[in-house]
């Protein structure tokens, strides 16, 4: 259910959802609260007038007479019908009452497009298909075998391709099965390639009705599960959890390192395919089902987990010239990796494309259906590394940046990932300079994640607090700008507001380290363009893949230069893509065989030697960019500021 | 070398290979020489006189006088140059010249005609493939697998499909072994039934001149294994022993029931993997290879041995309606089973047809192109069980036949296999009935083998000391027709003269087994042929595999009733057709590729149950048959000799 907010002394509206907390409304609608705690309640500074309508609040630091009157506390006060709502006014020491400052535009962000995504059919790479077979008899005494695939052809006359069967297993099974079911089994088919069935498994009466298949996402840091009934497409059971792998290094490179010890390697397969078994574990128990009931597992993951997840060395992807042992995955069983499942139950990884261009990414690809666009799509999947894919129906190049983790938290002092505590949404009074604080779950902030960062980068920059090269201004009326020992900086949070117990700051450290990211994405974007012979003007639309995409606010990005500037209207939000394209591969045997044709249309650049890309970086090293043309509207915007 | 003979006073001309035994020599040529001890030397009778011409003998029991005289023991005489032997007429004790009986035919083997086999090229399913790649450069960072597919299709632009992998250990080592060998490698290549090429395995440098098939022959008592040069086709080693299940029992059946002990189906796969793996290990040895060079395997079995190798339950196999749990068997690669082998190398088992119509026998059809050719061939191959092919290329039947074992020695008082010591070839004197003894390598006699006990049989009817129901006459004035506790008896060898020493004999219960054994197997030809509608006549050619038929002197089958009578050049030996077919397989992907067409052609019948069969079998309980007109020039004979 949504409500509609209006916020005084401003007469901005916005609708959020029943139950939205108050200051988060404020902050998307780009209204200023002065909230300094990150919505702990502490400081009781983020107090708000309601006029009409209700909220269900928390009273927490605020003052009796204040409540009395009906202020509330924004930050502990969930939405519950329309609103009318009074922000009061700040003023100076002398009484002059300060300007808030209306934002120009509201948080935007990124639409989730299903037509991007597309349709698909419930018709699965796997198949049950339950047989009631003639006994045998002295008359007809064929090969077991044979009886079950003269069923398979009885039962689909018109399909091509001759029925076969390569598991070692079912074959010593098969016989004991027909005769205890009374040759009334159910098979589970394999629809191959070249077209025909390959039996998976025969089951003892009709077992049709179970038929689940398993998306995996494998991550650096989380992997993640779901099971589908493969019957409806519905998804009846989702785990996650981190890949156990953390404990021997938190990103790729340091795997790739741990794996060089002695049995390093297998370590980290085994602890891969444990978090894997953990994920079945849940879910089985969740659903009372067996593993063995797991008709198929569709994963990816990036080259690194890929080479990992196979036992496959991976060293070679982190030395020049960065070859992986393979891209197209071999047929896998699963249980022949560890995991717990039926013994001929199939795994298929998604394939990659380079080193650092991996099976996820292909799967991001293929879910969102670039390959089968006229429209030439950016595909944008920001992490540790960001990867980035241009392209259309007819060509498709990709590239890995070496971004650096500072939109994980990596490398900005009170950087931390997206987790409680973390500042995700911040504004600054334009004549205080004081700050508006939003923190995940509403508690005292204990550190800045990724979205955070690009608020208050912008924010920053939109309040003239700093400049374009990411410099402070040294003469503003603030304590919160200061020099300190490493240099200039700006204090977000005051040491008795945090959660740290000390005061959280943003460094000019920090910014060159976000300029050097958002720096080697840009030029990314226009080197991978340019190497087709197209600008962004060539660009049709944006997809951003990812956790990432979903927190981040499109003006904010683009006014620091992490996006191109152009409209808003053609960035696109998708998600986990990488789940996405499992799920939709588990579902639909189409899209399923996709999957290949994705990935023999990929063509991987190395960025890292190319002097073009360095050029493009060197120049893209300012908020938003050295070449102002590129970002037009951040240009009108910083004008009207000025 | 050839040399000719001539026997005197018969005037019976015979040409034999240099070294020829002279006894095996007069045998062959249905010469009767009085023969006693197997050719052991010991009873001295065997003398005859050289009368032009040189023989290499040892002087053995032979009195000096004969020596000087120019007398030589013919068992202990080898030829050496063409010869005119004059044979000592035997006399009564009255004096009167016994006549000797000079045979209507001499010894008639069936012929080995390549024709019938064909001739085959040197194309097998595994090549090798040496490739010198470019290393990877920025500019140029795919996968080392797809490096090594782009090099394939390369080398074979027309070739059709793609190349592809699917052994997760390939994947492993490939890198390294293309950075070690500095990107020259060759590749082991399976051509695939869809077109196109998988890659079986990488190797260092140019190995292209090794290229190793091994040909298993997987018997229930003796396996053999052939290590073929796939390069040029030449066998290059051999290697054969006793199935070491034989510890489990002496037959099919009894494996069976070996099987159903706890653990005893396992031990039965382990012992008959632990056989291959010493044949393995005795070519490696012998040709200073590694077991990984051997590029792929082609075995052959009967249903029991391939359901044992391959790990599957084989009760069904021997319970009514006897149900194969498989006759195609899947891609197996030989490591999995236990078998010392690289990972990657697949053993290829020719499919069966039915419980008692194995892969050896679908091996052995598929040697002679029965399934090529518009002739109608009986295909036989005698052992414990007769398995009976009758067919062309338009259309096969064939069934086992229980025949029992007596032509491998069971069922036989003094039977034994064909080793040392076993009576293989025979005559008797038409008047004293003393019979002639040819014994394997020449030593005193211990028993009778299946070739032997054909001709002691034929002869104890051609000389009338049998009638045609297999009973002894009682009224010949001769010490050897006797009656015992257990009945009439013919001995062969008196004790003295024995190896064993006791009196080798054969009774009349010997008889009743030989005839039930071979008229199982008369009576199964005629149930197959009319089950298509078709008689003896419209056969064209006789097919004689196994051991059995190399040995089989055809008149002498023919007169039993084992073989139908039909014209003596229509009869083929073929040898161990099971191992050709693999040795055929393993070098010519063609027919390779063929084995399965003939699996498809052939119909099986279960005779065990028949009627027809029935009726057919207690018609054949007679010498040859009682339907005379069946064996019309053995009537001929008869009433000749009568």
């Amino acid at each position: 259910m949504k409500h509609t907010i209006t916020f005084l002394p401003d007469n901005i509206t916005t609708t959020v959802d029943k139950g939205e907390n108050l200051l988060n409304a404020a902050a998307q609608a780009g209204v200023y609260i002065h909230a300094n705690c990150g919505g702990d309640g502490v400081c009781g500074k983020c107090k708000v007038l309601i006029n009409k309508g209700e909220v269900r609040s928390e009273k927490a630091n605020l003052k009796q007479e204040d409540w009395d009157k009906g202020y509330r506390p924004a930050c502990q006060s969930t939405v519950e019908s329309d609103l009318e709502v009074t922000i009061p006014e700040m003023t100076t020491k002398s009484g002059r009452t300060l300007k808030r400052r209306p934002r120009t535009t509201r948080t935007v962000s990124a639409k989730t497009l299903d037509s991007l995504i597309g349709s698909w059919e419930i018709k699965p790479p796997v198949r049950k298909l339950y047989l009631e077979l003639d006994p045998p008899s002295m008359e007809d005494n064929i090969a077991d075998m044979d009886r079950v695939l003269c069923g398979i052809k009885q039962a689909f006359p018109d399909h091509e391709g001759e029925p076969s069967y390569d598991h070692p297993e079912l074959i010593k099974y098969l016989p004991a099965v027909l005769r205890e079911a009374d040759w009334k089994v159910t098979l589970l088919l394999l629809r191959r390639n070249q077209g025909g069935f390959r039996i998976i498994d025969v089951e003892a009466g009709d077992t049709t009705a179970k038929l689940y298949g398993l998306a995996l996402d494998i991550g650096t840091t989380t992997c993640s599960g779901l099971l589908i009934d493969l019957n409806n497409g519905e998804i009846l059971a989702e785990s996650s959890g981190y890949n156990d792998q953390i404990s021997c290094g938190e990103d790729v490179i340091s795997r790739i390192v741990y794996a060089k010890r002695p049995g390093g390697q297998k370590a980290l397969q085994e602890k891969v395919v444990g978090t894997i078994n953990t994920i079945i574990k849940d879910i089985c128990q969740e659903l009372v089902i067996s593993p063995d009931n797991i008709a198929y597992m569709m994963a990816a993951g990036n080259t690194i987990m890929s080479h990992l997840l196979l036992g496959l060395d991976p060293k070679y992807l982190r030395e020049a010239p960065y070859v992986p042992a393979i891209s197209r995955f071999p047929l896998t069983k699963a249980a022949d990796l560890g995991i717990h499942a039926h013994p001929s139950m199939r795994l298929f990884l998604y394939p990659c494309i380079a080193s650092y261009v991996g099976g996820d990414i292909v799967a991001g690809v293929h879910a969102c259906q670039m390959a089968k666009s006229d429209k030439v799509s950016l595909f944008i999947d920001i992490g540790t590394n960001g990867e980035i894919v241009v392209g259309n129906k007819d060509w498709m190049v990709c590239a890995a940046c070496s971004a650096g983790p500072a939109f994980e938290g990596g490398g900005i002092r009170y950087g931390m990932r997206a987790s409680s505590g973390a500042i995700e949404n911040f504004q600054i009074h334009p004549e205080t300079f004081d700050p508006m604080i939003v923190t995940i779950d509403h508690i005292k902030p204990s550190g800045i994640c990724g979205s955070g960062l690009i608020a208050i980068v912008a924010e920053l920059l939109e309040s003239g607090v700093i400049d374009q090269q990411g410099k402070f201004r040294h003469n503003l009326d603030t304590p919160r700008v200061r020099q300190e020992r490493d240099g200039w900086e700006y204090v977000l949070v005051w040491a008795k507001d945090s959660l740290i117990g000390e005061d959280i700051v943003i460094t000019e450290v920090d910014l060159d380290n976000l300029m050097r990211a958002k720096g080697a994405m840009y030029a990314g974007y226009q080197t991978l363009l340019e190497s087709v012979g197209l600008g962004f003007a060539d660009l049709d639309q944006v997809i951003m893949a990812g956790n990432f995409g979903a927190y981040i606010d499109l003006e904010r990005a683009i006014c620091i230069g992490l996006l191109p500037d152009m409209d808003r209207e053609n960035f696109y939000y998708i998600g986990n893509a990488s789940m996405l394209g499992c799920q939709i591969s588990l579902s639909d045997v189409n899209r399923f065989q996709e999957r290949l044709t994705v990935r023999q249309l990929m063509t991987n650049m190395e960025l890292s030697e190319n002097p073009e890309f360095m050029q493009h970086y060197m120049a893209a090293l300012f908020l938003p960019h050295t070449d102002m043309s590129l970002f037009p509207t951040v240009g009108k915007m910083l004008a009207e500021r000025g």
